[in-house]
């Protein structure tokens, strides 16, 4: 079943210990669409300026990425740089210019409003309501957000919790959401908020699922080299969504392959710089790394012995 | 199969966020053993003074721990004041006093020399070689270390290391003894020392286990409160060691296996001062536990589907 996303695209600039690349195609839709495209069928709403180029479009085209909710508006893309060498797991933003992003009004086309899936990127909370309110009835909402909204429009971005199924969230975030100090604690909150779903992201240390039905953690993959971690949310976003999509289930294993399959999609992102880690990628090594992670889980339980006494 | 231990016993004074107590029983021996005790015959080998009471040794002696080991000296037990309440993952100590743990020259009682499994927690590496030497062909060591000996007597240590068979260490200190950055190379390099078996103890994160036939991650358990994280990676180890031992095994699911009980026996003692966590556990407790770790980790894969184009 088709999935719909609603985020930024973007060209970032990215200075990690690894080297440093200038104005390469990024952005949480982009990220999230080529993760997302590897199991499910992906419509991009998203705004670009007069800067984008044929060779942008014809990247995602090239992946199945439809594009018809991709608007061209005057002006320039969305630009960001950033730098990790200081710290691997926190850029520090050199600048940001939203440019055409700035005055996003996200139009979804006739043929996307059936979409059964949904996923809301971190986008003004404001912004990702406009997009459900012109959507008819979808299966499972996603939403991903930032810690700008989270400071800056805190009721508005809890209305829209309440309004979708799942979320996603790392763990500063989901902390400073709800005030709480524990994770677990903080998750039953955003919970309470109205999400029955609720995705903890930890970076290096994996990602965590809360559901009615219990939870599970896929620990990261361990990686000999993190060039770029930019984006790898986003394509975690993309593999679970994508799963979820291309499965059309919310059953509790499918959220489970959807986060390991997320997990596998980001460790291909974090290798490279920008997304050059998912566009070069063959099904091949993805199976190889599900097959590896599934072998690193394999675990059988034994019960408990009775009590040794010397 | 019976489980010998070499390490400290100490009385321990521990603030935390949670509040304070003061001179409890604590010690790495004394955590490993009141873990392992539950899947194996534990001999614990150690020294005290003459201010360790009866009630202490009662309590040892009730969870089945063999003490023909335990050397009493003239002068006081190891005494350690610990403080947490800056950072619940990093102890301040305050105090240390040695004591008759300064002079601590391991003897092992002529019963104990056959033990198959042996378990030389942090102690000086030139000890640790002392116990080895006393011992008969045992079929698996493990060892425990810190970073006071890799920055004291790291040439010493890397000797100790190339003898055993199994080394748990934490994140940071397996970083600072290879000089590496990253946790997989690094492991790599310990394992190119000698011992077959490297666990990297990551706290709240879990546990990494490196073999021969791959790698496996534990997650830790997801807690609402945490106490007093002193004696966690002891604790790990006991349950680690002890599984080995009560299965009389080093296949690759008994290691794993062990991890698991190892990540379950510090969710204990984090939960509560001290040993206390420890010492009031049954049975029922250990399982239920056990039994929701399993159940989170329920994951059934699925082949990646075909590319999906929209």
């Amino acid at each position: 079943m088709s999935l719909l996303v609603v985020g930024s695209v973007a060209f970032d600039s990215i200075t990690s210990p690894a080297g440093s690349v200038e104005r390469v195609l990024g952005g949480s839709a982009t990220y999230f669409s080529l993760s997302a495209c590897n199991f499910a069928g992906v419509q991009l709403v998203a705004v670009v300026g007069e800067d984008f180029e044929e060779e942008q479009t014809k990247l995602l085209d090239s992946h199945g990425v439809d594009l018809k909710g991709l608007q061209q508006e005057r002006g320039k893309t969305f630009q960001w740089v950033g730098d990790y060498t200081r710290d691997m797991n926190a850029a520090v933003s050199l600048e940001t210019h939203l440019n055409v992003f700035e005055q996003f009004n996200p139009q979804i086309p006739e043929s996307y409003r059936q979409a059964p899936y949904v996923f809301l990127a971190n986008i003004d909370p404001v912004l990702q309501r406009r997009v459900l309110e012109q959507m008819e009835r979808p299966k499972l909402v996603g939403l991903d957000t930032m810690n700008f909204w989270i400071s800056s429009k805190l009721e508005e971005l809890k209305k829209t919790i309440s309004m979708v199924d799942l979320v996603t969230l790392n763990d500063g975030e989901i902390l400073q959401l709800t005030g709480q100090r524990n994770l677990l604690r903080a998750s039953k909150m955003v919970m309470d908020l109205g999400p029955k779903i609720v995705v903890v992201k930890r970076g290096e240390y994996g990602a965590w699922l809360f559901t009615p039905h219990g939870h599970f953690v896929a620990n990261a993959l361990l990686l000999e080299r993190v060039v770029d971690p930019t984006g790898a949310g986003d394509t975690f976003a993309g593999g679970l969504m994508g799963t979820i999509a291309g499965e059309n289930s919310v059953d509790e294993q499918t959220l489970r392959r959807g986060v390991v399959n997320g997990s596998i999609m980001a460790s291909f992102t974090v290798e490279h710089f920008g997304v050059s880690g998912l566009v070069d990628l063959n099904r091949e090594e993805i199976r190889a790394r599900l097959q590896d992670f599934e072998l690193s889980r394999i675990y059988e339980g034994r019960p408990l012995p009775q009590k040794k006494n010397g």
